[in-house]
């Protein structure tokens, strides 16, 4: 299925108007066809491709028009399946194009109305995951004339991108954290199309984008075969606010000694890989900029993860670009540079941590941003590397933290004079980082508060585009879900994409035309073009987890009531229990070993009931669908046979069936961002059979039972009651399957492992599970 | 280590004229350097980035040059490394630049005179695979002016990728494979530099290029669950031949209905993935061809996988590119069009079944053809699909054969009225096709012979160049063994590269200069220019598989002695032995049905003495370096309890030790074919931890003792003298190694795998293994 939200109806005088601006102002079908063939230029040559495919399953096109057929229905949409390169559907589909279309999700016409009908099919997608007239400008269709074109109330790749301008200034900031005295300079790095057009402006923030320090990396990466040790019970919250350095001095302003008209220092290739969906803009007439921030590769400063302090170096970007702030053209020579290209309306976009800094930006509320478009992003640090009270690393990267990723991306090592220059400070830095993290307390402090977005999110001014992935165990569901939340009652326009990926990007995915909607979202945004992007554009779209290449519009995200299901022995009940079960959190020295080298195979046993570290409960087999929708919350009545304990859990989906891969699958082809530029591979999730599915997971130190900020007392085998949710999901249960709970306590994956011979008891009395379900 | 081959010397006036014409005239170091920041537009911007660079430990170069301090060497090469990106690697020598040279194996010249130093600086590699001169041409250095410029005999990237022409045209083939009464036509897509300047041209000819039909593919593949038969022994060699069709009548030439200036239909994007190295010569001036030939979309003809009709086609394009054939503008018209911008220089490239196509029409003797680039080629297609009267498939594909991959390249599938008529035919054509591969016996005959190239090896005219890994264990190392034999006593130049990698390209491989290399070889072959490539060019490199990037160069391959090793009880002796061993191939029904899944996890445990269905005999461990050098042969006693059997070796090196990968790694690093052009990424060779690494592998069927054309009587129990090569390699034994030899029969990854309940018998006093080993 071909799922098309980016299309808008226009009246059919603006149809008539855009069809005249893109050259097929025509009502005879031959003059369409043939004008579309855009790469046969000569007569005989078209008649060449007319011959090689088919009006019907008898006769090719060519006979079929040289004998003056009337076009009908059937013989237009079979010719249509082949425009967009649906050969293998319509073959499936005994040659019946209008099938093929109804079965493929595309819109279909009538005929009557030629004009209409060649609309529409401009407007849909190909197999090769383009809208057509995209993949008609991408033959070289279009003059690339720079100039803008818009059609369906999209921009069409119509700016040169052979001719692109590629340079570099430098951004006095408003921050001074290199302690010199004055404010420091990040390199920003601009592409934009040769044209005398005011450019809107796609800006990422990416700390990635001068290069990564991995050896620096994984020298910093944490132990985490170490044990749990029990935290002191008068620690209060907040505590560390005293340890923050005051900056010494107000550091000073650069004077500026002139104005230049052109950049100094331009560049042929970027420093880092480029934003694929940046990249279908720049052929659109936007223009793209990066800057990795303070403490990278030729800007000043030290490198602080998150940090109030780098938000502020980008937001003085976003100044920049909107005509706010003086940059320069070098570091030194204080010649100031203008962007004057810029049309001031600014989009900041990327996934992870370009994404978390996009929208950390949006809440410092800066004139010139108008949307974000944040995918995969963090709204709140302390969730990625730790929660409730516990060291939790991102999913496949345990011992990483604040300080190592600080070290991938302290890029300043790459230029030796740099890095001999600051060595000395920054390794005082790091050591400063390490210890605000506290990797022993694991609890929530100033440090954290200070690198929580979600303290700001009503200074948000712009509408916003959040895309996550429900399996995304390294920037995980949460993330985006408070941030959801906590816009939910705002003013701000505000859509979210829920797929079924990892830590992907979507915008090359078969099925979706994410790219089409966000140039839609754009015009609306960056252009100030009323297209009814806002009306237009679902709220929410999820993918649907049961089946390929399906994507549905839902009203919202996490707003249900909530059904009690009774932790029983081994079973998921709706009438409560009684009696106790127990598990120990230990390994074989050989066997633990093993595990921690292979976490995935770990979740497999664990998942399977091959290790008797945990408890699994199952509910009955459903007879009937039903949804999971929001966070699972686990009411837990336990004891810990030491003054210490860390409780896991995993919600699963157990049931022999189809279910979708995390990780999308390359189809084979190549979409083409321009007109032979940046090529990206088509993307689709395909299905794989399995006995079960991960849904959610969840992890809580046992002295952190009422808040992350709080340490409680514990005592060996004394019951304690804990309420913690899961994380968030929209997950299609289906008729046959059944819900699984996992109760543990070591995650080889997340948690740190130590190991330690712990005896865990659950009274069954008094645990349960809230599931948020929407039945049909 | 850096390994440079494609460097020539040339004496000062040369080189002064060389860096005159490349802009690099001064004796002033200040001048050349900055001269080299390409994208440092202003003199302030150009101290910028001498700010962020060293002259030594403790001072940036901006302070050395202000202070006019003498140019070290020291200096020079600290600031060299720079210069080609080697910072780590001058860090970790503590900025000692000489140093940082001598470890990468970069030349080191005396800076006293300064412009030759300065000249091998451009001639060396950077860190990110390129000629330091190729490094600043990516940055925009020279103007594209679409001419040609060589430096050190090499062409430069001046040619302007933005504005190549792309264009088909359809060569008139001499044959007929559709029994149409009139000559195949060809598609041929050509991707030229919009220059006036003859071209020399690299063809690639490519079944794949059209597309491929995965799904027809996947219908196709043969089951290799199947008994192994016993085999009528009165069947003699060469026996189908009878059964080869005749071509009805003489086909018919088209009449030419006048000649156009210009193509008729041009394309934006190749249909297929262009081959990397070809994209390297775009910008340096050669014009760039595929054909996917016979039976593939866009072209006449039935597909027939390595026929003489394939080849001939092949051919016949190469005779176009070198004016001497026809082609037309279409399928149709039959107005024809010249190859005016070609030179009538061609060479052929390709990897696996491309470069297969190259070897064969280097053996037509086809005039216009000067060079041949085969890198892990078939030169025998027998020996692809079948092997010493038993059917084996290349590794990683059991049940792939002729057909099989017939079916696959059969491209005009993709466009219906293409496919709708011509279904029948080709359906015809590949029973015929399937009855003559004949999978149940396996021998070799008239239909494997007239795809054997190594028969008219000595029609080679042109200069060769072959590559191949020796671990690629889908093409076989034999392929290139037995053309590089055969071609021994001829007077073409041939050069071999033998690399540790799988089924891949070595071009963009951090450690060896492969693209310069051919840089040179093409100046020499297709410019007519004698830059001494024949001499300079080593015969054979070999990359050493006991350690990272290190390349070596050989006299010879395959020319060594064999020493002899008895089979003993479990050892392999210098005395001979007696006694017998036995085994039984057969598993459990659920073991043999994982392996049949998991084939690597089959040969980990076969080669780990997990398994009940083989012998491991293993030598002493030794105490001294030995190099095995080209085919070990196994002479084996041997009887099965039934009338058929089969046996399968492979050679082991035992060992706990560091082995390279046989698939290189991605190095983060993406080097560019011109200005912003085709990037690829840069891959190296790294190794890795295990007590084992498989050297080679052989097969064969009791039946076929004396030949794989002759079926040989067999009877249960009764012992019958095997003689039998291995595939060949260069295979270096470290010290504290064993050999080992491991005979079995099915082979989960390449034989059929009847899971029959056989035992075989290994008489040890008749069993030996010779090796050619060359020791230390």
């Amino acid at each position: 299925m071909i799922n098309q939200y980016g299309r808008i109806a226009v009246d059919s005088a603006t149809e008539l108007e855009e069809l005249r601006a893109v050259g097929f102002n025509s009502e005879d079908f031959e003059t369409l066809l043939r004008r579309a063939l855009t790469n046969y230029k000569t007569y005989e040559a078209q008649n060449d491709w007319l011959r090689e495919h088919v009006a019907t399953d008898e006769q090719n096109i060519f006979l079929f028009l040289e004998t003056k057929q009337p076009l009908t229905q059937a013989v237009f949409y079979c010719i249509a399946a082949q425009l967009l390169g649906f050969t293998e559907a319509l073959a499936g589909n005994g040659y019946n194009g209008v099938a093929t279309f109804r079965q493929l999700g595309l819109p279909i016409a009538t005929v009557n109305n030629l004009r209409h009908a060649w609309y529409e099919l401009l407007n849909s997608h190909t197999n090769n995951g383009l809208l057509f007239i995209d993949e008609l400008a991408s033959q070289g269709y279009f003059e690339s004339n720079n100039h803008r074109l818009l059609f369906n109330g999209k921009s069409l790749p119509t700016y040169n991108t052979n001719d692109l301008i590629r340079e570099s200034v430098w951004v006095e900031t408003s921050v001074d954290t290199d302690n010199d005295g004055r404010f420091d300079l990040v390199q920003v790095d601009i592409i934009r199309p040769n044209t005398n057009e005011k450019l809107p402006v796609l800006f990422t923030a990416s700390p990635y984008y001068q290069g990564l320090n991995e050896k620096g990396n994984d020298a910093k990466v944490h132990d985490v075969n170490v044990p749990l040790t029990r935290k002191d019970t008068h620690q209060s919250a907040l505590s560390n606010l005293n340890q923050m350095e005051e900056t010494v001095a107000k550091p000073l302003a650069r004077q500026i000694n002139g104005y230049a008209e052109e950049a100094s220092v331009i560049f042929t290739q970027e420093a880092g890989k480029p934003v694929d969906l940046n990249q279908y803009f720049l052929s659109r007439g936007y223009a793209v900029v990066y800057a990795a921030g303070i403490g990278t590769r030729h800007s000043d400063g030290m490198q602080d993860t998150g940090s109030p302090e780098q938000v502020e170096s980008m937001k003085n970007v976003v100044e920049w670009l909107a005509g706010n702030r003086v940059a320069f053209t070098d570091r030194t020579s204080n010649i100031a540079i203008v962007a004057n290209w810029s049309n001031h309306n600014i989009a900041m976009t990327g996934r992870s941590y370009l994404g978390t800094l996009a929208t950390a930006v949006a809440t410092t509320g800066v004139s010139g941003l108008k949307t974000v478009i944040s995918e995969a992003a963090i709204s709140n640090w302390y969730q990625y590397y730790r929660d409730n009270g516990l060291v939790v690393a991102p999913g496949g990267f345990p011992g990483e933290d604040m300080d190592v990723l600080a070290e991938l991306v302290y890029s300043r090592i790459k230029d030796p004079a740099d890095w001999l220059k600051t060595k000395n400070q920054w390794d005082d830095f790091q050591a400063n980082t390490e210890k605000f993290t506290d990797r022993v307390n694991g609890n929530y402090d100033y440090y954290w508060d200070t690198r929580n977005y979600l303290n700001q999110v009503k200074n948000i001014k712009v509408d916003m585009i959040m895309v996550h992935g429900l399996n995304d165990w390294n920037v995980k569901p949460r993330q985006v879900y408070q941030l959801w939340s906590a816009l939910r009652d705002l003013p701000n326009v505000k859509k979210i994409y829920l797929h079924q990926g990892q830590h992907i990007y979507i915008n090359n995915n078969r099925s979706l035309d994410f790219s089409d909607q966000m140039n839609l979202w754009l015009t609306e945004k960056l252009l100030d073009k009323d297209v009814k992007a806002n009306e237009i554009l679902p709220t929410v779209i999820w993918q649907d987890n049961s089946t390929e290449d399906a994507w549905h519009v839902l009203d919202e995200w996490g707003a249900s009531k909530k059904g009690k299901y009774y932790i029983g022995n081994n079973v998921l009940t709706t009438n409560q229990n009684s009696g106790e079960l127990n598990f120990k959190d230990w390994l074989p020295e050989n066997q633990f070993a093993y595990y921690c080298e292979h976490f995935d195979k770990w979740r497999d046993d664990t998942i399977t009931g091959k290790l008797p570290t945990n408890q699994i409960f199952k509910s009955e087999t459903y007879t009937s669908e039903r949804t999971v929708d929001g966070e699972i919350l686990l009411n837990l009545r336990v004891k810990s046979s030491q003054n210490i304990g860390l409780i896991s859990a995993m919600v699963v989906d157990y049931g022999n069936d189809t279910y979708l891969k995390e990780t999308p699958t390359n189809q084979g082809v190549v979409i083409d961002r321009g007109v032979n530029f940046s090529p990206t591979d088509l993307m689709s999730f395909e299905s794989e059979k399995s006995s079960y599915k991960m849904i959610t997971i969840g992890h809580i130190n046992l002295q952190n039972r009422t808040s992350p900020r709080q340490n409680d007392d514990l005592w060996p085998n004394q019951y304690v009651d804990l309420h913690f949710e899961l994380q968030p999901t929209y997950y299609k249960m289906r008729p046959g399957h059944q819900l699984g709970l996992i109760i543990y306590a070591t995650d080889f994956e997340m948690t740190i492992r130590g190991n330690q011979s712990i005896a865990y008891t659950i009274d069954l009395s008094k645990s349960s599970l809230d599931v948020p379900f929407t039945c049909k």
